[in-house]
């Protein structure tokens, strides 16, 4: 199959090797995948996600001196399954599934893997039992942003929201879009939104934001302040850069949650004693839960988040290496999805 | 009247004038009083102390070129009070407080503040609204750790405890060892404790620690973890060193929660992957709750929290600035009173 490879450090279009079903497994061909800022990020600094994988003790390691397809925002549809395989989807249907293969007693981090492919391949091997078909009427773009989606779900659940909470989203990447959308499906108000570039800040209010703010003319914590009017403050940090954290931690109100969803990769450094004078809860949150990623889903096919806006662009295959490049540049793209 | 002065950065035993109750105060003579980690932080670093308090919006500053008589954890007794002032205490009556004086529309933290003195000098002005009185039978010394053993009582309210948790104290320092006392008071199990001193651990014993461990023998974290037997795991770091976070957070297990109750004034420098990894729960201290003050009096006062192996030094005003030297070399002592 066609695939964009990981190799070295760099992506390379190559022709790979079919991945093969196993006990238990679906061959799937992928329909759209969407590119991920951590793919950005393990491509530039594959050794350091790999050492922090293994420090923190993930359950799963890849080799970067060996290839690697990433890809793991996803819709596919089945093809064919593995041996000794039962599932509740057909050959034929549409499906999405949380990105993770659970082979031989290990567990395989789709796209993020040596031994099976990720999305920006043609075809995919899937853990059968974890496959959720994609309801009749959904497009396939739609679906394939049900894990990122999940991810803003996830970090909303994890702030352990109270009534009367005013929310701040500092970063209107991916993770920041989906965190205001499932902020708005909650019912949250004001849902505050800061970020530098124009084409994010619209898509924040496309999403739901009540208030959205340019850091660059006024302070994202002055708009949140007036809006929030006292009301207890959840922050969440969307950006995953070293020293926004303490930027957060110096302008939070007194006894601010903070919900950590960029994923900063570096060391980072921090001033613990705003922590302690303002009595700040610091939440980090990852991933999220299988009912949160089906729940997402439904909340997709129903049509109560609106993942329309989020897709800017459009490449095969080919255009993989390109699509990494443009990404760079946050003002120029949300989500570009791979159509193989 | 005598006291410890902190005077540019030296601590001096000087005659002061003796302060004046003004509406709403009453003027007490320091029956007891303890010396306090912070203090000791105070006289090294006060610029330090005072920039964070004013950046990080602490309602109250004062001006390190002007004396300040520190002393925060006392034990008093009321000589007068100031005009139109009503209390639920009467002259001779034996008092604890808050250390806040409200005056004039400001708050006055009582031990680090130009215009009230604290408990290193014969007398004090106390709010007459924040005094409590001390029940008959319970020893001035143990009730002026009321304050000290509150500041466990807040961090363990703080740390949301369920039903299985498992909870590790890192550090058995003043703040460590009221921590140990609050989960014992709620019935935590187990308490694994951790210190490099020998006096400490034994102390940590004595306050209710089922586990202790010195961390130069063995991990302080493998102790823990055969303790709780896959427990969720509740951690309170009760150090305030930089890199004590990091190490926490490099150790600890997935889904923890870490509460900071050590105050670290420096810089500090963290790896938030590993945070995110493992969506650890960081939730920053300071302090108590008025109720949580008066809850600690009560429970000193009914022997739940068994206070008398925390005192293991008595000095006269006198006797303050040898006792600050004393208590830099942690395996010596626990709590100095100050008794003028």
């Amino acid at each position: 199959m066609r695939a964009a490879v990981m190799r070295h450090s760099q992506l390379v279009v190559d022709t790979v090797p079919d991945p093969q079903p196993q006990d238990g497994e679906a061959l799937v061909k992928t329909l759209a995948c969407g590119i991920c800022g951590s793919d950005l990020h393990a491509l530039k600094h594959a050794d350091k996600v790999v050492e922090a994988a293994r420090e923190s003790g993930a359950p799963f390691s890849m080799d970067i001196q060996r290839d690697v397809i990433m890809g793991h925002e996803f819709c596919a549809e089945v093809l064919d399954f593995g041996p000794n395989t039962s599932a509740a989807v057909s050959r034929g249907d549409r499906v999405v599934s949380m990105p993770m293969v659970f082979r031989g007693g290990t567990i395989q981090a789709v796209g993020y893997s040596n031994d099976v492919p990720g999305g920006y391949g043609e075809l995919m091997v899937l853990s059968a039992a974890m496959l959720l078909p994609v309801p009749n009427g959904l497009p396939t773009e739609h679906a394939a942003l049900t894990e990122p989606m999940a991810v803003g779900m996830h970090a909303v659940a994890k702030a352990r929201l109270e009534a009367y909470d005013a929310s701040l989203v500092i970063g209107c990447g991916p993770v920041g879009l989906a965190v205001i959308a499932a902020l708005k499906l909650r019912g949250v108000e004001p849902i505050v939104a800061a970020d530098f570039s124009a084409k994010r800040r619209a898509l924040a209010g496309r999403m739901g934001a009540h208030v959205v703010v340019d850091p660059a003319v006024r302070p994202a914590f002055e708009a949140y302040n007036e809006a929030r009017n006292l009301r207890p403050a959840v922050i969440f940090e969307c950006v995953g850069v070293p020293g926004i954290l303490q930027q957060i931690m110096r302008s939070a109100p007194l006894g601010a949650r903070v919900v950590v969803a960029g994923v900063c990769m570096e060391d980072d450094h921090i001033k613990p004693i705003f922590g302690i004078n303002k009595e700040l809860n610091v939440q980090f949150v990852l991933g999220y839960q299988p009912d949160e990623f089906a729940n997402t889903l439904q909340a997709i096919a129903e049509g109560r988040i609106d993942v329309a806006p989020l897709v800017t662009g459009r490449v095969g295959i080919d255009g993989v290496p390109g699509a990494f490049e443009m990404l760079r540049h946050p003002d120029a793209h949300a989500k570009i999805l791979v159509t193989p």
